[in-house]
């Protein structure tokens, strides 16, 4: 990793036995925000020193745009000339602790990639009515779990649960069979909205603070004797986990490409002026206890039906309030090309085909010590924005 | 209202423009327990006094049932003698404001009654197989929306979404039109688990700080044409209320009552040793704008079929963690007796048989300016427990 002066993140960190600070990082150095407040650098922004002393960014994200930004162009300007500014504020990202950047008030999981809800349709339902009916009509999505959402590097054990394959047959106690990744963007919201009020398609982006990886562990053998009638539960909250930087939306707009028409026309409310996703690379690293490594599929943020200003506009439709540092997942971010499913699941067509490692082995699903790592970036013309990586370890169910 | 000495439930109040502080209440008196704890009243307990002058109820919970029991009874020993205390720490109810007494992190909602399930699937799917396959194997639930949980008193509009009653025509925008209710009973967790740990069923209850009323307000028809596959989101995410006391679990030990036998066996880890629910009476009335008022139900929230405790272990079995302030909702509790269902939509059998009121008007689904109040008490030989009730009116659509 190699962060670049166009990406300038904001995270949190901290060194053995201190206390959490906000961080930004600068290709492997990651630059102490609260230090800098200390020696006055950011004096001229008017913003109080405390929101950098802090266990998460949720303070200095509810400075609003306006300050954050401004932060962010004052770094910029500073990490130019990196050799005027004191040693004391860097630190090799090797030496530090990156901790959860957000403190996570509600979690709500899309399902957004209609490659994907097509792949799962056409597994467990009807092949020729694989999209249900209310798919293109408006963006699916269940609320998940936020206590069990935890940064990278984080690693958990295989959860156990009832499954049932036969249903002819009463279900068992078990550790999950068939472990599973999805991957997916996260969106950090950087403004409340109040209960009643509905956020406007139009101005949903005002509402976003920035993005993050993000992969949604899932067991697939729990899920399919549990999720029928009230959605996924005990399949999903084992464990979630996010990249530790959040990357400001601003960072993206050169990257912004505009959206395909939709049809059928959804209504009013989802109508965007200015319909656009955004030009990033996604992709899966698969590390097997043993050494192997291949690279599960490759992606790209792109790969959606529905862009996040519609998710946020839908999601507050009925008055639904949203608060800083909600997070709202993007669903499996699967392409039309079978190399680019964001899941086992997908890849492996429900277990049929298995994929090939490069010491003969096989994977349906994930076995223990078996580590994954999702990276995106974007690249463009010269300006090169990273979003560093989320990377977890499965250990053996307890 | 008129709350005993049995019951010493904790809230959150304010007086006009002064700060938030912890409390409980006696008869309609409601205690200030940080002008008691100023005042040196709990030093010998050992607290600090700072858990009283708070925003919520959790630094309080925190501290363990040790000693949040132990305030309990030196309040009950001292509330047995109210003209020994100051008239300072009392004050009115009618005088203060009541607020959200937790800071809900994570909001569960289970479908633990085996006739609400029932009613549902007859209604929804096949009445000869109205329950799920799943349904007596393990307690369902989803995660729900906890920035919109609001206090009782508080009202809210009538949300707006997409419905889609025939499904050869495209859906319509508009405001729902099947307002419902749910009467529930919400769980407050006092201690939190680690993520990877699962509480064992009969250590379940020391998880349980106490209870309040739940209304987990619906819109039907926006429900029914979102929640497949991935379970209720907009129709349920617009708005759900508590009662403003919780009401520790200690207070109910008088109230429990076996629980049946369940048929089929369940696997172990929801096998109980002293298997039991509490008998808590609970009624609906509906106020309107016209002056009716009619009682829709009345029910207990001993009509389930899974326990609080089955449900906690069901909830954390695959490692999830729970934490301090998180709400589990029983899901809407129904008996057996029509009279005692505890939604419209079953109480109406989906609008089919509409409530008559006093003065001759129906309800089938809830109209703006109606009001809902959920009461709830537990009483036997001598003692009464009081859990106060949750008012909230509907206002038209914004």
């Amino acid at each position: 990793m190699n962060f670049s002066l166009d990406t300038i993140p904001f995270g949190i960190f901290s060194v053995k036995n201190r206390r959490k600070k906000v961080a930004t990082i600068i290709g492997n150095q990651v630059v102490d925000l609260a230090e800098l407040a200390h020696l006055g650098y950011f004096d001229g922004l008017k913003i109080p020193k405390r929101v950098f002393t802090n266990d998460y960014l949720n303070d200095f994200i509810s400075l609003g745009k306006a300050k954050t930004n401004a932060v962010r162009a004052e770094l910029q300007k500073l990490l130019a000339q990196p050799n005027q500014l004191p040693e004391s504020v860097f630190h090799e990202v090797t030496n530090v602790q990156l901790h959860l950047p957000v403190k996570i008030g509600d979690y709500t999981d899309f399902y957004s990639s209609e490659q994907h809800a097509t792949n799962v349709g056409m597994m467990f339902r009807d092949p020729d009515k694989a999209l249900l009916p209310n798919w293109k009509h408006l963006p699916v999505a269940y609320h998940g779990r936020a206590s069990s959402i935890f940064v990278s590097g984080t690693n958990f054990h295989r959860p156990k649960g009832q499954l049932c394959p036969d249903e002819s047959q009463p279900p068992f106690f078990s550790p999950t069979k068939r472990l599973d990744i999805e991957l997916e963007m996260a969106t950090v919201i950087g403004k409340a909205n109040s209960i009643g009020q509905a956020i406007d398609v139009d101005q949903a982006e005002e509402y976003i603070f920035g993005f993050q990886l993000f992969n949604d562990w899932s067991a697939r053998d729990i899920q399919k004797w549990e999720y029928v009638p009230l959605g996924p539960f005990l399949a999903k909250n084992f464990f979630s986990s996010v990249s530790p930087w959040v990357i400001p939306i601003e960072a993206l707009a050169p990257f912004q490409v505009t959206g395909e028409k939709q049809t059928p026309e959804v209504l009013p409310y989802l109508q965007e002026k200015n319909r656009h996703f955004f030009d990033v690379e996604l992709e899966v690293i698969l590390q097997t206890a043993s050494g192997n490594e291949v690279k599960l599929c490759h992606s790209n943020f792109k790969n959606l039906y529905w862009t996040v200003a519609q998710q946020i506009a839908h999601h507050t439709v009925n008055g639904c309030n949203l608060n800083v540092g909600d997070l709202l997942a993007s669903g499996t971010i699967s392409g039309k090309e079978p190399t680019s499913f964001g899941s086992l699941l997908e890849l492996t067509w429900g277990g049929k085909k298995p994929i090939l490692l490069p010491d003969g082995a096989e994977r349906r699903f994930l076995e223990d010590f078996d580590t994954i790592i999702i990276r995106g970036y974007a690249e463009k013309e010269g300006v090169r924005v990273d979003f560093g990586e989320v990377r977890n370890t499965v250990l053996p169910a307890v």
